[in-house]
Parts: structure tokens; sequence; C-alpha cells
């Protein structure tokens, strides 16, 4: 089959016009098929505060009333992804911004209110993948922005490593996967004060014990959960490294 | 040639959530293959005002300052764009939102400073119809939002009707192009006060005349501009009317 490298990019990186300048750069140089997914963070978080919106996170999500969707959608899925997409064809790569509403590529359940009500969240029911495969293979690079919609009208804030790994898994049917998490971090460290102490590869039942004894925490252990699932759906590679080594692929490597 | 229908639905219909829903119900029955073009207009002043950002118009045109190419990015870009998808998505429409910057579907230039300096506004230069094309014949009816891109990774504020006129006309070369501008009127008024006025067939010499009488004025010259050009290009019909009536195809058809 036919190689594809799906890069998700994260909050720290998309919102510096240097960084992101450098990760285009280094993303546009990539050779073959590929796919970018990015956050968006703290740029909504901002958003917010200037028009006096309240940001609520719990375990680091952020709760999505119906201005908080407002412009979460205006940031991720408008400035943000047409700023990729319009960096991208400077670079001679013939980009096309998405979000999952867009020929309902990623449909979404709103998520239940249990304890907590996250409001406007989705969770990924079905990736329709048929269509962007025949993009990709008219040299098409969607750039996906993290909203996806419920096929009944409404937009939902989704987490864009878990749109990553269902994407990437959706297309390990049609291509050779390799599918690279990038971040300001050089890949998951076994101690979180020392950027030199990168875990080479990591299996899942280490990664179970390091989460046990607390080595692994945070935003890190659902990103893990999303790599490992994307391996389980047929990825091929995955790879957690910092956004400068996108092409070396060094950082973590993740296995089943 | 099979039919296209190519509609344009200005600023008032695409603010209020009820004349949208109405709107997005009677495009999704129109049969056969189409397309839609919006504007946002003043969402985006609101928003402005809300940030604190001074919204300055010339002639009925926005001024472009890096702060409002942003705004306007967001607004129609982002919110309006992929609210009118997932609408059209929960009809049974198959919608993808645009921008003339993804796959470099339209690419502007940045319009010379003469007397005014307009900032980020373009002016089209070139449509790349074939990508699209592919698209609308497997289904997909493009949703697009008025902002391009110069090829160089700046985006451009672009006006609504420009974007029909061009691209309908660069769709003239597949299809049997009919395009609508539709809006709160039911037509071209010969007398601004009286909403029965409805000039109901406008030649382009007819149209001169009326423009030196002073009963043409302001934003409708420049739409009728694009509409002329867009018979000039292929474009089989070209109708300007009220919203509620896209289907009926009443109001002013303009003609040669």
């Amino acid at each position: 089959m036919e190689k594809l490298t799906f890069v998700k990019v994260g909050g720290k990186i998309v919102e510096e016009e240097v960084t992101l300048r450098i990760l285009l750069h280094d993303f546009a140089a990539i050779p073959g098929y590929k796919v970018l997914v990015h956050g968006g963070g703290r740029s909504a978080t901002r958003l917010a505060n200037r028009l006096g919106v309240e940001s609520k996170m719990v375990d680091g999500r952020r709760i999505t009333d119906e201005e908080t969707l407002r412009i979460i959608t205006m940031v991720y899925g408008g400035w943000v992804n047409k700023q990729i997409v319009a960096g991208l064809q400077a670079s001679g790569v013939n980009a096309l911004g998405l979000t999952g509403a867009d020929m309902n590529l990623i449909r979404s359940d709103k998520r239940p209110v249990g304890e907590i009500d996250y409001g406007w969240v989705g969770d990924v029911k079905e990736v329709n993948a048929g269509l962007l495969v025949s993009f990709i293979r008219r040299d098409m690079v969607p750039v996906l922005a993290p909203v996806t919609h419920d096929k009944q009208g409404h937009l939902l804030n989704t987490n864009a490593d878990t749109i990553a790994g269902k994407v990437a898994g959706a297309l390990a049917g049609y291509f050779d996967v390799t599918l690279i998490y990038c971040f300001e971090k050089k890949g998951v460290l076994l101690d979180a004060n020392n950027d030199n102490s990168v875990i080479a590869r990591l299996d899942r039942s280490t990664f179970g014990q390091y989460v046990t004894q607390g080595i692994i925490q945070e935003g890190m252990i659902p990103k893990l959960d999303n790599a490992f699932e994307a391996l389980e759906a047929g990825v091929k590679q995955v790879i957690i490294t910092q956004a400068s080594d996108i092409r070396r692929k060094t950082g973590t490597h993740i296995v089943l």
C-alpha cells in the first residue's frame, strides 16, 4: 500500500506564528500523501476572555456552552484552519480545510450528561473515509479542525487527538499510515521535569504500569489511549515527538 | 449539459436563524447540482464591536486591517460557513464548506492602494474550477465563504457577489448554470420605497439608463455588474430575487 503521513499538531505550536511557520515548512517537505490535524487551545481561551466569556475546564476538557461552541468554531474552524491552508498553499501544498461536518466526514454524538455536563462536546461515532481517500489520491492534503457534527444540524467541539486517531485508523484500510502526534516536548517523558528523559518505545502494558505509578499523567493519558486505539485500527506506526522532529521521527514510538 | 443552480445569499438572511433555516430548507429542495455562496455582513460588525475593533466602511466596502481580516475569517469562514454546512448535512445535502484558499479555488490580488487603502481586500484573478467540478459531479454541494487568498500565504476579504459571479462563470464551461442572487427584497426595484415595483427583466442598456437616472444605486450597481459579467462568461440565466422565492425564480431576470 502507498504511504500516508498523518500529523497532529497541538496547542502552543499552532498559536505562535513562528513555530507554526516552521511546522508548516517541515510538513510541506514530507513526501507523499499526508493529512494535518490541528488544535487551537489557548487562542480560543484568549478570544473568550476578550469577549467576557468564561472558559470552564474540567480535567483539561472545555465545557462548551452555545457561545463557547461559536468561539471554537470561529477560531479553530475559521482563523486557525484557513491560516494553515493559506500557508500550505503558499508552499505548493494543495491543502483543503475541513471540519467533521464537511461532506459528513466525522459524525459524533453529543456527550451524554453524567456527573458533568460538557455541553456541545462530541464523541466520534463514524468516520466517512471514502471521499477523503479520493481527495488524497488526487494529491489534496486535508487539514482537519477539531469540530465535528451530529448530522442533525449541531456542530460539536471534539478533541483533536481523538480525531487524529480515529481518522488515521479509518485511513489505515487504504494506506500504510504513520501517525505523528507532535507538540512542544521531545516525546513521552519518564520525568516531566527532564526534557531528555524521552521514552523511546512504549507498549501498552508498560503504559499501564507508568499510569499506575503516576509517571504518565493528565493529558498524556487520553493521547496515548488514542495512539493505542489507532494501532489497533491498523495504523502502522504511531510516534509522539516534538514539532521540529516530524521529519526525523525521533521521540516516542508507540507499539502494541 | 447538466443543470446547476448557483445561489448567492446575502447579509440579513444569513444573520437571522429563522430566515437562514427557511433558506437552507428551500435550497436543499432544489433538484440537481448546486452551489451556495454566502456573505455574513453585520455579524462581523457585531463581533468587531464586542472586541472594540472599529468597522470602517467606504461605499459599502469594509476597510480590512489585520484584525478585521481575522474577524471576517472567523465569522464568515468559521461560524457562518460551518453552521450552513451542518444545517445542510442535516437535510441530507452533502455540503462541503470552502474558502478560496482551500484547494486554491480562488486566487485574488490584494487591491492596489489608490486614494483608498482597503487593506486585506482581494480582487478575484483566477478560479480553479477543475476540482470543484469533480466534487460537484460526486454530488457534493460546495458552500463558499467570501474569503480568498493570494497564493502567497495571505487570506483576503472578497466580495461575495463577485465570488458568485466569477465562480458561476467558471462553472459555465461544464454545466448549464442558473445564478440566483437572493436577498430580502423581491428583486431590483424601480422605486426603492415600493417593494412591489420589481423590474421583471433588465438588460444592460436599460441598466445603464437607470444608473444615470439614479433609479439603481449603491450596492445594487456592483451586484448587477457581476450579474452581467456572469452572463458574458456563459451563465445561462441570472435572477435577482428574495430568499423565499429561489425555487419559484420570480424577481428580476437579468439579460444581456
